[in-house]
C-alpha cells in the first residue's frame, strides 16, 4: 500500500505494532518458562497481561479509523523474538540466561517505544487527541516495562551472573 | 556456543552490536538516497561517517579482550532494516515517505541504544571502566541521532507530509 498520506502513515504504523504485539504475546510466555528469576518470570508473566490490554486499545483505535487490525507482517519483531530463541537454545549458566533474555527483551521493549512514540506523535500533528492518549498511555506502560527490566538487570540478576561465572 | 558466564554474555553482545553496525552502515546509505529532504539526506549521510567510528571502537574493544569481530548475524538488525526497505518499496507520496523512513531509522537506533545500553551496564559490572566509557560514549551519540531525528520529524517533514494528504 503507498503511503501517500499522514492518515496511511498512521495506520501503516498502527498495523506494524499491532503484529507486532501479537508477535510479542506469544513470545513473552517462553521468556517467562526460561528464565530461572522468579521476579523476572512474574514481570514477563505480568507484562503478557498488560500486552493483552494494549492490543485491546490497537483495536479500539482502528475502530475508531474505521479500519480492520490484521494483515501486516513486523519483521522487525521477527528478527527481535528470533534473538531471544537463539539465546535459550544456546544455553548456558541459568543466572548468565537471565541477564542475556533480560537484554532482548529490552531489545523488544525500545522496538515499541520507537513505534508507538511515532504512531502517538502522527496522532498528536493529526488533532486526533483522543487517540494520542491512547498511545501515549501504551508508551509509558513499555517504558515502565524497560525501566523494570533495567531495575532487575542492574540488581539483583546481573550479580548472580557475575558470581556464577566466578 | 552457550553462555556460561557475563564475559560470554558481554562478547555475545558486542559480536551482535558489531554485526548490526555493519548492516546498518550499508541500510544508511540507501535511506539517505531515498529521502528527499536535504536536511534528512545529510542527517542520514553523517551518522554513515558516525557509524564507521562506532565500528572502529568495537574493533578496539574485541582487541582489549583478545578476541576477533565477525561471525555472528544479527537477525534483529536483519528485520529492522527489511521494514526499511518496505517502506522505500511501496512508494508514495516523498513527504510521507520522509516521514515513514525516519521513523523506520528511530527504530533501528533504538535497538543500537538497547544493545549498548546492555553492553555498558556489563562492562561497569566487570570493572571494565575504559570498556564502559567506550561503549557510553557511542550510546550518547546513538541517542543523540534519535533526537535528531525526533525533531526532524516533529518540525518540518511531519508538516510537509501533513500538507501533501490533504
Amino acid at each position: 500500500m503507498p503511503l501517500n498520506s499522514m492518515q496511511d502513515l498512521m495506520i501503516h504504523k498502527l498495523q506494524d505494532i499491532y503484529d507486532a504485539e501479537n508477535q510479542a504475546l506469544q513470545a513473552y510466555p517462553q521468556l517467562a518458562e526460561a528464565v530461572s528469576s522468579p521476579e523476572l518470570k512474574q514481570g514477563f508473566q505480568q507484562h503478557v497481561e498488560q500486552t493483552q490490554g494494549q492490543v485491546q486499545r490497537l483495536e479500539q483505535l482502528f475502530e475508531q479509523l474505521g479500519k480492520k487490525p490484521g494483515g501486516q507482517t513486523c519483521h522487525a519483531m521477527k528478527g527481535l523474538i528470533q534473538e531471544g530463541q537463539k539465546i535459550v537454545k544456546e544455553g548456558g549458566a541459568p543466572e548468565v540466561l537471565d541477564a542475556a533474555i533480560i537484554a532482548a527483551a529490552q531489545a523488544i521493549e525500545h522496538y515499541e517505544i520507537a513505534g508507538y512514540g511515532t504512531a502517538r506523535t502522527l496522532a498528536q500533528q493529526a488533532g486526533m487527541t483522543e487517540a494520542a492518549q491512547l498511545l501515549e498511555q501504551t508508551l509509558e506502560e513499555e517504558k515502565n516495562m524497560d525501566s523494570r527490566l533495567t531495575q532487575l538487570a542492574e540488581g539483583n540478576v546481573n550479580q548472580k551472573a557475575q558470581q556464577a561465572g566466578q
